[in-house]
């Protein structure tokens, strides 16, 4: 009824709106001449190689010593192929260019799969190294079988060190579609150029920023609502950002930064063993061994004004 | 077996005891009285506009020239008969009625939805802004197209600025569903009735507040778990919240207000070009081109107790 | 061509190397011994609970005074048959056997199914109260519906205090998993275990965090970021974390604790009608009806130099 007599006959004109709208505003729309990667199909590939990760926590539930290389002999190429897919969107839009003449991308895309593909066996043992940490590292863990089936911060890490293997290789957009969806799934922002060792723990998560040029040692412990970030941005002589220097914080081998603490700066380096207090805001850099950690307020008897 | 042997001769027992929950407690049970606007509804129409909003970003990728028009033309009814419904519901709980006699809200709810797709074509300039803001505002940022297929605080803004258009026309329930959409997908919170002026930018989102009456210029630059909330709430002569002043700050033209920094109050005000720094805490308002940055705690040898 | 030309020929390499990776990091991949809790069906079950729960506002929303009995009597067994197949799940796990000969823990499992159904009601008198404290502690809040239908924070209680009662029958895993995927949807993480009284508020929700040992009273009320978080942990001889005792706060009657504080400590307590302040970290104790709240910085005339 409302499309009948209300907005079947408004149509025309709304249409001519928006072609409009689009013509003017052309940077929020894409039209064919690139092909970019597919948000639900990236999903789709992370929930994917979780199941090839780790086989029995996600996807079938069935799995024993009998099936298993079925199993993932089944899986490899279902991953596989639509890997490939993405990452040949990702060199057709990197290279401008939706016409692949003679199939060089698609060929580029093949061997790119594949060495990804060869790296999982590794990247397993990084992550069987990071499950630990974090059920060493939290008094409230069960054992590994839960901290893999429900610690954010383990799906985090997870989907960054697959993110950042991608990126490594020079693809574009995807990598960052990934960690942005393992940012949706869990509030942990790990950009994915950032350089991030062994035995890595971030407990509870939300909040976590890790910015594109942080580099992390081993045995690293960071808590919920920790930002390593930039200060603020030169600008070259036209006032344009400069970018691709290093903007982000080191973080040397096993250093813990406590809940909600800020620590910017392409300069500032936390060393071996030094400890950030939670609440603390640091731009400048810690000796290893050492802590800096923030002020506790004044008690004081309140008056009837409840301050904020 | 369960069911059949144990939970079924449990049943009515059960079933009574629930009945009798719901009349004790009738404030958490929505009998058919009034309709509610639909959840997944809107987490549809959603999708829906951002297809409209972003073609070739969202939604369909085989977008060009030549068919773009066509797929306007299908999409804009889709999501006009479904805005129209969710509207009509949202009309009809406000004004306590299923029965619309004679058909008035539901014609009220034609008028505002043609009202609201006319204006997408302005919601696109103001995005369009919002796009190049985070794109200049973010050395990370490969070009716009990242931004816009990855950047949870372009997501987060775009949904705000459709709801605000609908908070605008008075429409209750609905907007606030939008953006707590929102809120669940990116961690950003902005009150629909927030006012946010041109070119805004909120880099790593999780964990921004922005409230009700909230005023934000132009060229306003935020970070993640940056809040913009209320002082305490005075309350009237029963004991009960005063509702509907202005509770939330002020920022001015050109403000950037760095990670985890806390603004509260109604009175205070960032004026132009006053910069906040991280985690600092502030119910005091910032002259224009001023700084208010939080101390950095002193750096200690550590000894062998850790502090958090 | 990608699978039959270059994946076909790598696949059996491929998987010999994933089964070798499947051995040697064993605690990674999870074979047949024993059964875990699935995921998926969990967050089914949550959102069946939420359509019993809350009925009206969530799932079917046709439901008046007639018909509400019959949407009950069949949605009690739906959730009914799931739980107790999870909760059978959880039992084995617990026990390590996927045998459970005789039936026993499914006997068992039954048990406390029908024990947690009968729980229900009680559970809907505590919401009703939360829901109640949610509307009188926003201004912002429209009325009860609104902050049903869209309030994160008093959906993290929802499902916090429906995997308490489960954690408390000493059932492993599931209801952890609940309270991640809440954790996962409004950014609060409350760990089940936790103790927590009538009439609570979590305001903005996002970035909360509330220990396993954490106790709260009565008409509690938080803001967004806020921490109830432990200090550092105490090892064992052989260098490992000593688990289960008290690490988290106690927080009395009537506290409000305003957005990003961070209170630490399993002795830390905060008493009777305390506040904590805004962005303030604390380890120490606050005394009945004291006040402990962050300093604020000096505000500077700014020189170029933006600092961050």
């Amino acid at each position: 009824m409302f499309y009948e007599f209300r907005l079947g006959e408004k149509l025309p004109g709304l249409v001519e709106k928006m072609m409009k709208s689009y013509e003017q505003e052309p940077k929020t729309r894409h039209l064919g001449e690139r092909v970019l990667p597919d948000r639900r199909e990236i999903v789709h590939i992370i929930r994917l190689l979780l199941e090839l990760i780790y086989p029995g926590f996600y996807g079938r539930q069935d799995l024993n010593e009998h099936n298993l290389a079925y199993h993932v002999g089944e899986l490899l190429p279902r991953v596989g192929v639509r890997l490939h897919r993405q990452i040949h969107c990702c060199l057709c839009y990197k290279e401008g260019t939706t016409g692949d003449r003679g199939g060089r991308l698609r060929e580029r895309a093949a061997e790119l799969t594949l060495a990804f593909l060869e790296r999982i066996p590794e990247i397993r043992e990084r992550l069987a190294e990071d499950v630990q940490a974090a059920y060493d590292g939290d008094p409230a863990a069960l054992n590994t079988d839960e901290v893999i089936l429900s610690y954010p911060g383990v799906l985090a890490i997870t989907i960054y060190r697959l993110a950042h293997e991608l990126h490594e290789m020079g693809i574009p957009l995807m990598p960052r579609m990934m960690t942005e969806y393992a940012h949706a799934a869990t509030g942990v922002d790990i950009h994915p150029g950032a350089k991030i060792g062994r035995a890595f723990f971030i407990d509870h998560a939300t909040g976590v920023v890790i910015g594109e040029t942080t580099e992390i040692g081993n045995n690293v412990k960071l808590y919920q609502g920790v930002t390593l970030g930039a200060l603020s941005f030169p600008k070259d002589e036209r006032g344009r950002l400069i970018r691709g220097y290093k903007r982000h914080p080191t973080v040397r081998d096993r250093v813990t930064i406590y809940a909600n603490a800020t620590v910017l700066g392409g300069e500032t380096e936390l060393g071996e063993d030094s400890v950030v207090g939670a609440s603390a805001f640091l731009t400048r850099s810690v000796p290893a061994g050492c802590t800096a950690g923030a002020e506790q307020p004044e008690v004081r008897i309140r008056n009837k004004a409840k301050p904020a």
